[in-house]
């Protein structure tokens, strides 16, 4: 039925894949995000314990454990979601497919609360971590972390180009600060001489002294929900699986598992460190008892500077050294978000739950809009919240853990499927094994999501569980009218598809110019039925002197002067032009408006503003279309329109375009292929 | 040469006739700003003398003497204004047409900075005698004058339909009260029953006593700078004359004696009765010895206020009233910088100073820019001066002296030519004569300007010394940039004007709906040379699906496919329209886009983003023009286009459109004409 006849080179269709990431670059550029989670998770959960007094310091190893537990059990979960749905789109794709489009809607909604409070929680604490090395930004916390925001929304509007490495270094270098500190402390302490850290010998007055055990449970439930801050981001690999080189599931996979290793061992490592060398953080600082300093004032360093302090010795280079990886991965974690946004937004406005065009990407403008929207709401959250990650971090675990649970419910129902569709007794029992896995990780992280709920909600958590569901309808509604416009678009077998019987052609004329000249020349070249050119008499001098000037031309147009005695243009056009159709309404009147183009942005405030809205008009009127004349004035000539524009996320989604490539393509042409009809 | 063949019914060319001011209405729309000026003429003089102590205050009259004479001066001047220009340009036309458009612009940067202070000094202005009648507010006075500003922004945005009778009633209203307390007043005062001001028996701490000779001069002259304010929108009238009844500029010259007469009367019996009745102001409250309350907070009451208190009584009702008519005709005075800008911007662009689409007064969008910029700055300041009239009046009367001098100087020159023209002795005579008046005025306003310049400077005035240049260098930038596109748009006799040898359409397919059908039958009706209907493979399996209904399609136009790598799509069309046009240089290429007309703002956020991009793009290409082929989708049903939008400054324009009128013309038609090429 269909013959394809190609035209030009045939279609590139290997162009992009030199640009796929090794497993040794994907993990800095994915996991970032739940690597840094290592910075502040030991630190919520001793918080949390302190408030019933140094006593129950001695419960964090459990809760620790209970934080291990669960983030192996979520990554051997993504593992799965990684090989089964190899296509990128992440917990959203798995429960939109798997439980429906609604859930689906609330896993999107959820997602997008976590890039903000992604971006909001990795500032502040990256901040964090640079005031415990220079405390004399202390009094400037808002203002740094505002900084930093200003500074990552500048670099992602820019579109400054990633490159894996830059993820690399930052991510290596604190893995392996880590690591050594870890490495060394505990050999220190084997060898009996066990860091202290500055704030060991701090008492601490306890609010909650002798908890019954039901108020001791619901602590160790708190702490526990504050740990699970080490989970966010993990589902960032299964976003990026079409990044990765072939084979990609496996190296998604794989690249999951050593993220999973290394955040496991590093948390553990340092909260071993922080339980041995007896660090004490507490939300109020006046609460430490012996802390020097003013209280009221002076900040507390966090639980990895105060074991870094303790490990390596307070001024030492390795010191500074660990606080600057820190605090350089946290905000590579912010940007991470700045990255992961688009990237869903693109998946979400495809399934037209948000503007269309956010799915095409290259359109900067509404990208660049989603960059500044990021900015503002996170920024305005870490200014109400004065910079503080702690208070910060408790709107943070619902979202992720609302996406985590119907994930795993999803996978649960996809395995299921599966096993109606498999046959062989070795491969049911895969499955068997796959479903439980998810089965188990959905019922944890389930129960996780109602404690973090019940332990958090008066603690912010509510403003989440508010969010949620708002976004939810505004996409539903963004979807509702689609849907609509669609419909009201479909061509139904019984629609008139007559041809318009005849075209009128109306140049608008203001006064006699090259622009004018050439959008009649370019009407006439159209060879309509009728050609009239169209002035508007809104100042009777200039209309005499165009007319004067007319006779004098070599055109044989005929020009017609409108009168507009309330010195109006669009109501005596739209007059002229409604009293034109009543002749003959099968016909069509085309407007020809000639059209300064200029080169810089303030010159279009000077230009073309009173028939924009003569055009913005006409196009309410059915039978009458609109042809822009352009006249390129020439400073257009400054533009480069060749340079080219990279997007925030190209990486993650597998592209990298150089400029020599783009102009390549340019210059041979795009293959055409063209379907005729038969 | 030139034939006129009239279409369709003859010009209403009377249709303005009934709209225009009979002269007791007149006062009222052009006089409010000028008369509104007695509320804090006064008190300023007052004010400034109380510098020196009480023992200065007896210098006030000759203080305001020396007002009335310049006021009397102005007024004479302007009278021939009105008479000499009668076609509404007042200063502004008056200096560009004599001195030259140097001058001319920098008399329109002086009236610009003057709408602005009329705005905050009347609305200042007006909420000290609110407060003077209703202390309770004294704490929220930022507030009580941003609300103000935001009311008349409202007001002015929405385009409320102005009457001659709202001016009416408040002005008269304001005059009639005056005009009862200084009658009173002074019957009283003669009748041995001298009305004493609350402030009478208050001492002054002043700061300079005993001053030489010197510094007593320079008080004076400082008293008498503040004084001047009185003469603020005395030119009010001289911008309106096509607003006025037949024969339009006598009434003028009539209506601005009787304005002259009253505001002297009424500036004369306020300062009268202040001195009478002991008033007292100070800058500094606290320098008021025997003043009840807390000085740092409570505030003085306006000179108005205490004379009026001290007429009527304080709680009596004439008091309220008094107050009431005094705050709203301050209110109404700042209404009219709202007004007045729009008519002295249409008359800047039409002299390309400003942009041009300021001109046509039916722009509502970038009328409306000119409304918030014009609230934005004169709110900003009365944020900036705590809404303290004292301070912003330092700032006002340089810009109304500037253009005072200018003017008069101008008209000088305009007698000057007048005279060489004149022949008859009496001619020559009354020429002198109106040629003397006006160089007096020069002279008088043009010292007034230097003593104003000097003893304001550093109290603010050098705001305006900055701002006006500054406007200045702006308009004669625009202006040079009109006349730079002018000159390379100009039709040059041997420039080529070859019909384009052929015409190729494309229409740009997303998918397949009415809309796109609508653009391909429109863009087959214009008969091209090609048609080809062309979609860019931004999703393979989007660009299947589309493929695939192509075929079922009963329509004989090949589809095109373009390959995009990086998933763009202005590039790849560009660069097949460029291959196009290189085969064949004198062709055009015709894009048609099918767009979505929809009927509210936000639906424009979902629909066309990505289209009116690749637009805004290809019209940088020579040789394309673009056809919207607009789809008007349901909800522009809602949109009621047919309602009329009043543009403030109407009514001084001589412009009262009803909707019924404005309606008939729609349904009867515009009147055309053509002018055929014999």
């Amino acid at each position: 039925m269909l013959k394809r006849v190609f035209l030009g080179r045939p279609f590139r269709s290997d162009a992009m894949g030199h640009t796929l990431l090794p497993k040794w670059i994907a993990l800095p550029v994915f996991a970032s995000d739940p690597l840094s989670s290592v910075a502040y998770a030991t630190q919520e959960i001793l918080l949390i314990l302190t408030l019933g007094g140094v006593a129950y310091l001695h419960l964090a190893p459990w809760v620790a454990a209970a934080v291990v537990v669960l983030l192996a059990v979520v990554v051997l979960s993504y593992r799965q979601v990684v090989r089964a749905y190899p296509s990128g789109g992440g917990s959203y794709e798995v429960v939109a497919r798997n439980i429906g489009p609604r859930a689906g809607l609330v896993v999107a909604a959820a997602l997008l609360v976590d890039y903000v409070m992604t971006v909001a929680v990795s500032v502040a604490a990256g901040v964090d971590n640079i005031i415990s090395a220079i405390p004399e930004l202390n009094p400037h916390r808002v203002a740094v972390n505002v900084g930093f925001v200003v500074v990552l929304t500048a670099m992602n509007l820019r579109g400054v180009r990633e490159s894996g490495r830059a993820f690399a270094v930052p991510t290596y270098a604190f893995i392996a600060g880590v690591m050594v500190m870890v490495v060394l402390g505990l050999t220190r302490a084997v060898l009996g001489d066990v860091p202290q850290a500055e704030s060991a010998h701090y008492g601490i007055h306890a609010e909650n002294v002798g908890l019954s055990t039901l108020a001791l449970a619901f602590l160790m439930l708190r702490a526990f929900s504050s740990g699970c801050t080490a989970l966010t981001g993990v589902e960032a690999i299964s976003n990026g699986v079409p990044a990765f080189r072939k084979p990609k599931s496996l190296n998604a996979a794989r690249t999951m598992s050593a993220m999973g290793a290394l955040a496991i061992t590093m948390f553990v490592g340092v909260t071993a460190l922080a339980m041995i060398s007896h660090t004490r953080v507490v939300e109020d600082t006046c609460d430490l008892i012996g802390f020097r300093g003013d209280c009221t004032r002076d900040p507390q360093r966090t639980v990895i500077a105060q074991v870094s302090a303790a490990v390596f010795g307070n001024d030492s280079f390795m010191f500074f050294y660990l606080q600057a990886a820190t605090a350089l991965i946290l905000i590579l974690a912010a940007n991470t978000a700045f990255n992961g946004f688009p990237l869903l937004s693109s998946i979400l406005a495809q399934d037209r739950y948000l503007p269309r065009q956010l799915h095409t990407r290259g359109d900067r403008l509404a990208f660049s809009n989603g960059v500044v929207l990021l900015a503002l709401i996170a920024g305005g959250l870490i200014v109400a919240f004065d910079g503080s990650t702690t208070r910060l971090i408790q709107l943070y675990i619902v979202g992720v853990f609302t996406s985590f649970t119907l994930c795993q419910t999803g996978m649960v129902r996809h395995w299921n499927r599966e096993l109606a569709a498999t046959t062989t007794a070795a491969e049911r029992r895969r499955v068997h094994r796959a479903r439980l896995i998810n089965a188990f990780g959905a019922l944890l992280t389930g129960v996780v999501l109602v404690v973090v709920m019940v332990t958090k909600f008066t603690h912010g958590a509510y403003l989440v569980v508010i969010a949620i569901p708002v976004l939810c309808v505004l996409m539903a509604g963004i979807h509702r009218h689609y849907a609509a416009a669609r419909a009201e678009l479909r061509v139904e077998p019984d629609d008139d598809a007559a041809l318009p019987s005849r075209v009128h052609a109306i140049v608008l004329v203001s006064s006699w110019h090259k622009a004018t000249q050439r959008a009649l020349l370019f009407a006439r070249a159209t060879k309509p039925d009728t050609l009239t050119a169209l002035t508007v008499n809104i100042d009777e001098s200039d209309t005499r002197a165009l007319l004067a000037e007319w006779s004098t031309l070599d055109v044989d147009v005929p020009l017609k002067v409108i009168e507009s005695p309330y010195r109006e243009i669009t109501r005596p056009v739209l007059s002229y032009i409604k009293q034109m159709l009543s002749n003959g309404p099968r016909d069509v009147v085309n407007v020809y408006i000639p059209e300064y183009v200029v080169g810089h942005w303030w010159e279009n405030v000077l230009h073309n503003q009173s028939s924009l809205r003569l055009k913005g008009r006409l196009l309410f009127e059915p039978g009458v279309m609109v042809t822009s004349v352009p006249w390129q004035l020439r400073s257009t000539a400054h533009r480069d329109l060749t340079r080219i524009e990279h997007s925030p996320g190209d990486v993650r989604s597998g592209i990298t375009r150089s400029e020599s490539e783009s102009l390549a393509a340019e210059k041979n042409g795009y293959a055409v292929k063209t379907a005729p009809r038969q």
